[in-house]
């Protein structure tokens, strides 16, 4: 809401129109066939506009168990996956259940605003895990930072705001750890289907005991374009999903029994229209690091790069929190601060900035690289 | 979810089908031309697939604000309406602006017992206001009740689960009360659609000062029957739309953006059918009230009738927790026992029953009373 202000009092002359590489989501519709297919659900499924079970279409939950079993090489049962109203819903309602106000929980810095916000409201510390190398938080280090009133360590691979995708080595050491710890695991992998790993990002699922430990977090917005119907899951023992239930039924009974249905037909129909979405952003990717060294020129860095976020580090010398409003106005250019990604006592956001780019094309890139190559302050 | 268990082992005799009386809601499809309108807007509109407003959809604040100025007699703004995910979410939204931990909320039982849930996973103590003659909770009760940690007054007329319309004068002077203390007075009114009195149910909203004290509640689930795409509202101050904005972009980012252009559409095209539906609605209430002899005769009595709901008292020597599964199997008759409204160390919960007749027309009244006057426990 914060950068939304920025835009209000700046005009953008018509040869340099805003780029707005702020908002992690897709700008256009689902394709035509799902939208076709939605139209016909709505005509003729009445089911479709009624109260559904709290933990989401059956249907739905048996597909994604499915396709998780395939494709993660493990065990995922209908009964270990909830359907939510989005996957900050997900997040929301995990936490719900792990915690109670003066509880604790780790998160690699910089964070998703949204966890954050979340946990304040629940009275749940945030404790901060700075990123190591390469933008990679490591186990040994939150071990240091686990209390009696830990609860859980949330992970959100490919991450946000650095794209950097978790090596599985370093999934399977924060399972380990928390499993030692007896606190929960939570993986966010709302990013998962621009994973630009061919296979499975980890073998978590492999293991049969995972579901006492791992919680993962998932997002149907961003593979099918269905953000307006805000639909997301949570893969976690049914024991956990059963107090869980209880959350969603008191805050919205159940998720959007449209939007369900459009992710099942998604998830049926659209394997190889959502190949193709990844390999246009992985390309987007490429363009985004084989520009960069116009800005390394400049004294720029690329600290980390992927899914549909590169995060960096200018060269300027005055805090993100000022430089992205001026970036309106002198570049017109909308992006986020590193201060919005790190409590204010963590250094590092100050000289950070997030470049969300799924939404521009290689000539998008190109326009953004050289307005900041040619930035003077 | 209890009473959906209770289902789970008997099978009814085709000749005695199962009377489903339990919950409160539609069970058809919105109407053809609503259906039609929503197929053309998924095909049509690519904004109603992509995120939008964090407090909703402009058009519909706008035609909300608009529709209840003239209807309430007042003023209210666009600014003064917000567009949830469902009419629960925008009480756990309210709330979560409204207390921390510790604080009190006063409720009229028996309660919506949602409300109970939500106000038990924020850590706020529910503070039972028994209601009063005609199950009408008074002022003057909840003034004793009032502390140093009361935050407001949860009220919900027509009543569920009592079915009650509270008299202008009862929300006048709750007002009144709330605002001497500085606290807020929330009015659910998710069945307003379906009160009996002609014009406006009270004239809070009459007040130029209202949004000081008053925070109201609204679903278009029963109006529309969107119960399955979860839109709801909440009309209160924009300073504390401000502070529920926050809520609602952490745990779901935006109100499922079709669902609300249904409600828009059918806000601005469905009067006359909604009419019509209300009619229906209080034909049922007249086939509850008109056929309750039959039941007065064996001891039972009707406490309440409203919306969709008639709240009565039993004449048996056991508690309506036991009776209540013991008549799916003697009389395939689901509802919910008293006991499910209100804290156990209440009185009353065991003698009383909630029948949601919204469901059940004429004859499907007639067969729900011949049933039950017919049991011998």
């Amino acid at each position: 809401m914060e950068a939304r202000r920025w835009l209000s009092d700046v005009t953008h002359p018509a040869d340099r129109p805003l780029l707005n590489v702020s908002q992690a989501a897709p700008v256009d519709p689902p394709p035509a066939p799902l939208r076709e297919a939605m139209a016909d659900i709505v005509l003729n499924d009445a089911d479709a506009h009624l109260y559904g079970p709290v933990l989401g279409l059956p249907a739905l939950r048996a597909e994604v168990a499915a396709q998780w079993s395939t494709g993660y090489g493990g065990t995922v049962t209908p009964d270990q996956v909830a359907i939510t109203s989005g996957c900050n819903q997900a997040f929301a309602a995990t936490i719900a259940t792990l915690c109670t106000e003066g509880d604790e929980v780790i998160v690699p810095v910089p964070y998703y605003f949204n966890h954050r916000m979340w946990l304040d409201m629940s009275g749940v510390t945030t404790v901060p895990l700075p990123a190591g190398a390469g933008m990679i938080p490591q186990a040994a280090d939150a071990a240091k930072l686990i209390t009696t009133k830990t609860r859980a360590i949330a992970l959100v691979s490919p991450n946000n705001p650095c794209g950097v995708e978790y090596p599985a080595a370093v999934l399977h050491a924060f399972r380990d750890l928390a499993r030692a710890h007896g606190i929960a695991l939570i993986v966010d992998e709302t990013y998962r289907d621009f994973d630009s790993r061919t296979g499975a990002p980890h073998d978590l699922f492999a293991d049969p005991a995972w579901d006492d430990t791992l919680i993962q977090l998932y997002s149907f917005s961003k593979a099918y374009r269905l953000t307006g119907h805000r639909v997301g899951a949570v893969v976690a023992s049914p024991a956990r999903l059963a107090e869980i239930e209880k959350f969603l039924d008191t805050v919205t009974i159940c998720p959007n029994q449209l939007g369900q249905r459009a992710a099942l037909w998604g998830m049926q129909n659209l394997g190889t229209w959502l190949a193709d979405e990844r390999l246009e952003i992985l390309d987007r990717r490429a363009a985004i690091e084989g520009n960069f060294p116009l800005l390394a020129d400049k004294g720029w860095e690329l600290l980390g790069c992927g899914a549909y976020f590169a995060y960096v580090r200018h060269p300027f010398a005055m805090s993100s929190a000022d430089l992205a409003p001026l970036l309106v106005k002198e570049a017109g250019i909308l992006l986020l601060p590193g201060t919005m990604f790190m409590p204010d006592d963590i250094a590092g956001g100050d000289s950070q900035l997030r470049i969300a780019f799924a939404n521009i094309d290689r000539a998008g890139v190109e326009t953004l690289f050289n307005r900041l190559s040619l930035l003077e302050l």
